[in-house]
């Protein structure tokens, strides 16, 4: 009564190189009637099955009592975090990138999420973990893990970027690789505690301006914050993704920071001391400061502004033949909403918008969309996004301008994939 | 210059059994005090460590090479999926339950999805997995996943249900376990192709009027959806939270059937067929229909309505002394939004609104929240879902008067926890 499909699935016209639609129904002529008729092309996987049937339809595949913490299909083996081994000098001092290329939506899983470190990935006993408040406030606290948790909790869905994701391009590295021009983004939903709640537990005292944040791995890294980023939006998070923090992301405790640069929400935390300015500690001295043409350095340069990139096409995904596609990308930013994003087809002359997906959230990584019928020649693909401040996001030649070629933070320009006419998809820079 | 703590963590007073907010200005006025005069208490772990500082603070970690793919902490290694031995026949037709006790906001990670199976969890391979979609359609279509994902995507948050969660408390198993009371329950990120749009590639014809969907594992499950559903929200879908389906959730294409029982939401998805009559397929006939009191049984019950239970405490998050708790759960419902969520501390006498946590998406998982100071008495927990519909979730007493006990499916019922005066929590049904 219930018609089983007993033949092998046959091939679709994949190879077919005319639009979707029309190749659609290109296939639904041919292959679609084809099945219709019940004629199985090819041999089956084992002598056994019977003909067109694949394994997995005539086995029972194991339980789950072996997967108690599930993992990805062992198809999915190259969807990885990647790391670049010059990039640092040492692999305890090291960071990897997520492969946006084969992620959808927003939400970054916790297994695939970019991370950077300065004395390898601690291995932190939450039972023996604490967070010492002290500085000027009126009553210091130290506080257990089960105590954070009791705090009233809120979650929210946020993007990290670290500020030196794009610094090789600066100097026009091109790297070829979606995974490495942009890879240093994730986003998540994080729960914890609202600074401004512990804050309040231990008393500001009048003088109080900034707050010290510090990690307790080996690299105990120490980042100043005023005060009113860590009344306005600051979390003391435990979880990433509805479970607990992996140990790469700070676990079991980190400070998120929203819509700031990513070196600034401290992992492993273990320490907030409160001050009337900031301690200039080698982390916002020597490091994570905007040497300019003239020699001096930018400091304190925290916020992520504007930013977009089309993640497909790109290097890793190229297109398959002239015909309709969907171009794909992510836009985020650090001050408020995306508002805009437009996509250019020829390295920025002209611009059309592109569809905006919900939900769009502030602070959080937003998808676009556009539809394009590629004419199978060469093409400029840019995608450029528009904040809720009104801020556009530049291009590399209007930063190059202001901030020459020296730093390494803070590269939010716009990036071209140039399409050629077989599809391939190259990471180029416009004079 | 940059002040590094170099004393032990001193323990907090986290055994006080005062309220939070009591305790914790106690412990500033001990604890606190004592760490600001520097003066740690115990020795270190190593011989060779400072006192007072954790060998992770004074070591270097592994670096990410050897985390491509990032897994838990080794300190999480009990916040797993369990599964119920003697629920089902055997390991390879078995269901694992979710960990809501452990987990925070309203993403569930993917390794920790509950999932159910009929015949194992097959090893699809995607370069051979076809999709026909037949029948009552003008252009019949034989899809390859390459061809699926160059569709315009869609994501979107909802949760998933298996319609047997708390199956075993109609007849009141107290399992005495959140996990196992509700446990059958995830929500995530989707993304895939909107039914809609396959169905207008290959055109419907005037008699169409149902969907059967078919999976390609052993068990071959089949069920038929009316093609209102099928054009209104339904997605077919290749990732979870922003990477690949898992296997064992339908790697690597699965049928997204909003707000609707798990068991239709078809994995391993190879076929859709259009028809204008639905197949009464075992899967709807035999099972996943309720047994009526008079000995007939209701079919097609395929929404599930609104729904709420409080996840802390709960049997496996006991309370630990009085004082001040944020009480939390989860509500969700088939239809629409949830509206409101109401608590209860006297098993339902008297009822009190909490607090609803954005974002409050339709057909997903809602955090709620309700600030609670625990006086040390027995006290009878319970949480009250309202949908946009208006529709208020029912007690078990008043379910069972219309349903009787036969059922296994769709009991939405009030939860009931028991809290004993030393803080532990039990699952019960109130007369």
């Amino acid at each position: 009564m219930i018609p089983i499909l007993r033949s092998k699935p046959v091939p679709s016209a994949a190879s077919n190189r005319a639009g979707r639609r029309a190749f659609l129904k290109l296939a639904a002529a041919a292959g679609g009637a084809a099945l219709v008729r019940g004629a199985p092309a090819s041999a089956g996987e084992g002598d056994a099955a019977p003909p067109g049937e694949p394994d997995w339809s005539l086995s029972l595949g194991p339980g789950v009592v072996e997967h108690p913490y599930g993992q990805p299909s062992e198809f999915e083996k190259d969807v990885i975090r990647r790391n670049v081994p010059w990039l640092t000098a040492d692999r305890v001092s090291s960071v990897s990138f997520t492969p946006l290329q084969d992620l959808s939506g927003i939400v970054t899983p916790n297994g695939l999420f970019f991370e950077r470190h300065h004395a390898g990935i601690p291995a932190v006993d939450p039972a023996e973990h604490r967070l010492l408040i002290h500085g000027l406030v009126e009553r210091p606290l130290v506080l257990t893990m089960a105590d954070i948790e009791r705090f009233p909790a809120t979650s929210r869905v946020h993007f990290i970027e670290c500020p030196a994701n794009g610094g090789m391009e600066w100097r026009a590295a091109q790297l070829n690789s979606l995974q490495f021009t942009h890879g240093m983004l994730g986003c998540a939903e994080w729960t914890g505690v609202k600074l401004s709640t512990l804050l309040e537990e231990v008393g500001l005292k009048r003088d109080a301006k900034w707050v010290l944040a510090e990690g307790s791995d080996g690299a105990h890294m120490v980042r100043s914050l005023p005060l009113e980023k860590c009344l306005d939006d600051c979390l003391v998070v435990y979880a990433q993704n509805g479970e607990a923090l992996r140990p790469e992301q700070g676990y079991p405790l980190r400070l998120l920071v929203p819509g700031w640069e990513g070196n600034v929400n401290v992992k492993w935390l273990r320490r907030l001391k409160v001050g009337d300015q900031p301690w200039m500690s080698r982390w916002e001295t020597a490091k994570y400061t905007d040497l300019m043409p003239d020699g001096t350095a930018r400091g304190f340069t925290w916020v992520l502004d504007a930013k977009s990139v089309i993640t497909f096409p790109c290097p890793e995904k190229p297109l398959r033949g002239a015909g309709r596609y969907e171009i794909r990308g992510l836009a985020w930013t650090g001050n408020g909403t995306i508002r805009q994003v437009d996509v250019s087809l020829d390295g920025g002359v002209n611009w059309q918008h592109a569809r905006l997906h919900e939900p769009v959230l502030p602070k959080a990584l937003t998808r676009f969309s556009f539809d394009w019928r590629w004419d199978g020649k060469p093409a400029l693909l840019e995608s450029r996004a528009i904040d809720s401040t009104g801020y556009v996001q530049p291009t590399i030649a209007e930063l190059r301008r202001v901030r020459g070629t020296n730093s390494v933070y803070h590269n939010n320009s716009i990036q071209t994939w140039q399409v050629k006419a077989d599809g391939s998809v190259f990471d180029v820079q416009l004079a």
